[in-house]
């Protein structure tokens, strides 16, 4: 990490909207001995190509994250915002007062949830942005799918083949979208529940990159043992 | 099963397009002791509204399925087509050469992957029939889809809280659904990877009924495992 790239991670942990209560949220349960969420981080920090990695919790979880990450200087530990894209923005005011953002500044949007992301993966994401002003990691629906405003009829139904279901990474030029995301209304804004469709709005070309099955987010009680089956039987840390 | 309600279940278990190979299907796999497809047409064969379950799956598993409802006479089993609608025009042509097809006669169609299909789910797809002409059991999506038709780059990204995951089962009035499906050009027929969309794209109503998350269907190998436990944690068979 001694060149500037001018490329930064931003390992997204839930925002402050995450309930702390009596469960832990899952970005910090243990995944083959480690925290999840150091997985996910360590992806990206052992990137030559990125600079520095943000690591964006809910704020009563900053002082237990710096913690994980107490030696390793180009780790950054802030607070997440109320929503996805907050969050990115809370980012990118971090990167800014301390390395400055001009308009070939690159970041890459991670869930900390998707621990298994390879370094092949993170390496595509950075290369599409040669060609691109955002790309996201997608993966082509297995599932057939509704359209309904109202949640009671179907309204239409896409293409099975024209569906992607969105991943991480992602990538796109903060600049950009700083500026197209300070100029939408609060509604709009609520209705991008991930960075990418800003700029698909925009009129800009957002690349796609085909993702890996490996790079599941965990959602549901039993995807921490699928992981660790898939870490398993897939060489590990080696990948 | 002695009245008649016109209603009738077709237990879709992969058409002829299913490749055996040294591989059993996964419909054919054991869960909690059954195969999977045992599971499934129990739950649609135990409903005292449902006058027949009709079973497709690939010609050389025929026997097979045969030997596992050889003493279910409200069960009968017969070959899948090549497609998803394929298979379930199989399954109206065995219904209308036994019990003949009438303008009210119901089809509930669904996945033998999804084995635990409970009750109730059933109940509220037929219910809703009531109202529609035709329904679908969906999920609501929680990751964010982008459409695409070239796959490399975005088209639009539809608000999450509009888009539903299709499961089954599904619910269509059979004639209906014969006359529409004969009408589609070969190619249109191919785009139809489920029922309903049929239904939706002809301008009739189609009901989204809530699904469960226990109705996920059997697509990766750690599937099994996760509806073991499910099944254990839940109450097994009583559901």
């Amino acid at each position: 990490m001694e060149s500037r790239n001018n490329i930064y991670a931003l390992v997204v942990a839930g925002g402050s909207g995450t309930r702390m209560g009596s469960k832990i949220p899952k970005q910090f349960l243990s995944l083959n001995g480690r925290e999840m969420i150091e997985w996910s981080v360590h992806k990206f920090d052992s990137n030559s190509r990125v600079d520095r990695v943000i690591v964006l919790v809910p704020e009563q979880w900053i002082a237990h994250t710096d913690s994980l990450f107490y030696d390793r200087s180009e780790v950054l530990v802030t607070a997440g915002g109320e929503t996805r894209n907050d969050t990115v923005i809370n980012g990118l005011k971090l990167i800014d007062e301390r390395y400055g953002i001009d308009d070939d500044t690159v970041v890459l949007v991670h869930d900390a949830a998707r621990p298994l992301v390879t370094a092949d993966l993170i390496d595509r994401t950075i290369d599409s942005m040669k060609e691109n002003d955002a790309a996201t990691v997608a993966m082509a629906s297995t599932d057939s799918i509704a359209i309904s405003e109202n949640g009671k009829t179907i309204d239409s139904c896409p293409d099975r083949d024209t569906i992607f279901m969105i991943q991480t990474p992602q990538a796109f030029k903060a600049k950009l979208f700083r500026k197209l995301y300070r100029s939408k209304s609060q509604e709009s804004r609520a209705k991008l529940t991930e960075s990418t469709r800003l700029f698909a709005e925009n009129g800009y070309k957002v690349g796609i990159i085909e993702g890996e099955s490996r790079n599941m987010k965990v959602t549901h009680p039993g995807d921490i043992q699928i992981l660790e089956m898939i870490y398993r039987n897939s060489g590990g840390k080696r990948k």
